[in-house]
């Protein structure tokens, strides 16, 4: 794959580059040899989430399809594979081909395929790799019904594997009763379009960063999860292949409060399948938040590790207590939290300094950051590189083709991709 | 350019399509062909638009230079040209060689450039081609000094053209006082990096939608900037190199009011340069209010038409009175306003029918959009193809790597492709 002046910060008339020699350039972004603003990957901190995940599920027997929608990168889904990640989630059809191509085994589309788009191209997946597994969501008798005619108007004989959904009244999708939920399992059951592989449900929407809140409400869901699972085991409803029984759950707040409960003795294998999938490169508020109540938790004082940063210069002090940086809301995300300043740097320092405690992103344009800051405090300086934490990474990771890789000095020691 | 699996939309199977091919698939929307969510461009809008704006320019005989940040999207750029445009606006020195690799021969960055890098790509940029005009803004003699160091660095003798920046204080960039100004330009005349073209200001951050407000903020910048330029003529601080001296204002909202004032009568030829970018898909929303008020200042009963839509199924309904579709934060802008329901359609059929007044989109995630509807209405379907209008096209363009152009029944008729 060749990077080239169309990936948004690549120096516009350099060579395109094949992505392998990226590392080689010798690139220092402290140095401003490329142009700012970019989003860039701690590496170190990529290689300690990556490490503390696969702990994490392997001391719990679970099954790892973290989120693919978060990064959208082959290059970090195969860094996920290679420490250890059973399979991958996505939330589309198009997205579960991306997984295919790059070679992921074990696809869960988290989401209800409804489309007889989508259902061509997940069957035109399987009739390509034998050897693919892939689920979807089922969440109603209506979708049931649209994938029983897209069977019939294709003339096709493919029946696909999926999870049943329970949901959370007022949340997203999913079954929101028990009976519901037991008529829509037999009626998937009784469906020559599907097999009933397992159940699903995201907890994520109910973490709160309150135990006494979010432990009793994730703990009533699994709860569902359980009970369903016991009534349609006692009907014969599943039909899994002689694979195991699937039970997935798993954001990224809350995760450790799902893996308690993904492999319950139900007399029969079950995997458990952990979905989150902001772990890899956490963040620097949102997630950071939900993690320090997680570490309270586990009884861990560290857990995840900050990758994702954005890198922004200085473009103009046009008055005092006010700063524009040259990033914005096509660079960094801003739907959880405004970004966070962290370090700052002349260019050719050989290391960044904190940024003073007051400092502040206060707005975003398409293109600017406004940094507000205390008076008394040393003013940021027109050209001053200035790092930047996120929070959320999924919609800081979509403002990117690529991000490269640096390390703890921001030399550019390789990249990664991505398909938005 | 090949429009292929990696193009989220775009069919994960189907071979690449050379770009001007894609008009010929004989795809049609309203029957599934192709899976949602996708984001379209509703081509009757756009010709008008192009048509409007032209108009528009052409009365006030100002020059357009539309803000390409809004699509980046090369063959837009060449519909803008073809339509008139002067030249185009960017953001960044990465943006204005997107920009001049496509064949843009002037080139304002309506931003400071600073970094070293940056400079680098413009001085390249400039070498290549000496037929490429090429301005950026300059607002203090902090970003004087960087670019004079990075001549000293470089051993260059290259001079950049720069438009001097007005600004309003509390808002972004641009010198806040006329001394503070005046001391500029004449800084700026004394560089010998730096040829001093003209004035640049941005009235957008003062719309309100209140004439009573609006006009006399607009008036009052537009005041500074002409006793800006006459101040500085009377010194003889511009090199225009024998063009005109430039006049630089324009967001999407208020540019009636920059327009009236960007051709003053200075004694000297005046280029009056219009940077609007939002004219060109409008929006739903947040365009559509402003160019409403505007359209009353202008005694026009009709302005600008909303081009840019996004498509998504209904994928679940699973409580009285929600529905979950299938886009979500990566696929619509979602900054200043959500996107707002405008028709439904079950797929095969020929045209569209509005929602009920009722139904609003009231949340998103990554991945999903919250549409909440009265139970008293007909209620969303599993499977309904439902069109959304948009708030801030920015914001959406950056979402998408190619957008589908259709007809009023939501036949594919073309493409166009995007660089962020």
């Amino acid at each position: 794959m060749l990077i080239d002046h169309d990936f948004k910060g690549f120096p516009p008339l350099h060579p395109p580059l094949p992505l392998s020699a990226i590392g080689a350039q010798g690139w220092q972004l402290l140095r401003g040899d490329l142009a700012l603003p970019l989003a860039v990957l701690r590496e170190d901190a990529l290689r300690h989430n990556l490490a503390w995940m696969r702990d994490f599920c392997a001391e719990r027997g679970l099954s790892l399809a973290p989120h693919g929608k978060t990064s959208m990168s082959p290059e970090l889904w195969a860094l996920q594979r290679e420490a250890g990640a059973w399979g991958l989630s996505v939330a589309t059809a198009w997205q579960a081909a991306q997984a295919a191509r790059h070679g992921m085994a074990n696809i869960v589309i988290a989401n209800q395929v409804v489309q007889a788009a989508e259902l061509d191209t997940l069957a035109g997946l399987l009739d390509r790799d034998p050897a693919l597994r892939l689920w979807f969501l089922v969440d109603s008798p209506a979708q049931v019904a649209l994938i029983e005619a897209w069977q019939v108007a294709r003339a096709s004989a493919r029946r696909f594997d999926v999870l049943l959904e329970l949901g959370l009244a007022g949340q997203r999708t999913g079954t929101r009763h028990h009976d519901e939920a037991l008529a829509l399992g037999r009626r998937i059951a009784a469906s020559p379009a599907l097999r009933l592989a397992g159940l699903e449900c995201y907890e994520g929407a109910l973490a709160t960063c309150n135990d006494a809140q979010d432990v009793p409400a994730v703990n009533a869901l699994m709860d569902r999860v359980d009970a369903l699972a016991r009534a349609l085991l006692a009907e014969g409803a599943f039909d899994t292949g002689g694979a195991a029984l699937i039970l997935s759950a798993g954001g990224s707040s809350v995760f450790d409060l799902v893996a308690a409960r993904l492999q319950p003795d139900l007399g029969v294998p079950v995997r458990g399948v952990l979905r989150s999938g902001c772990y890899l490169t956490h963040d620097h508020v949102h997630y950071h938040r939900h993690l320090q109540c997680m570490g309270l938790r586990l009884r861990q004082a560290t857990t995840l590790q900050p990758a994702l940063e954005v890198l922004a210069a200085v473009q103009s002090v046009p008055e005092p207590g006010l700063a524009l940086l040259g990033c914005g809301k096509r660079d960094v995300s801003f739907d959880m939290d405004l970004p966070l300043p962290l370090w700052r740097a002349q260019p050719g320092d050989t290391a960044a300094a904190p940024v003073p405690a007051g400092w502040q992103i206060s707005r975003l344009n398409d293109q600017h950051a406004y940094l507000r800051f205390d008076a008394a405090d040393p003013a940021p300086e027109v050209g001053e590189i200035i790092g930047l934490g996120i929070s959320h990474p999924c919609t800081s990771f979509d403002k990117w083709r690529w991000l490269p890789l640096v390390d703890a000095a921001y030399r550019v020691t390789g990249a990664v991709t991505t398909r938005f």
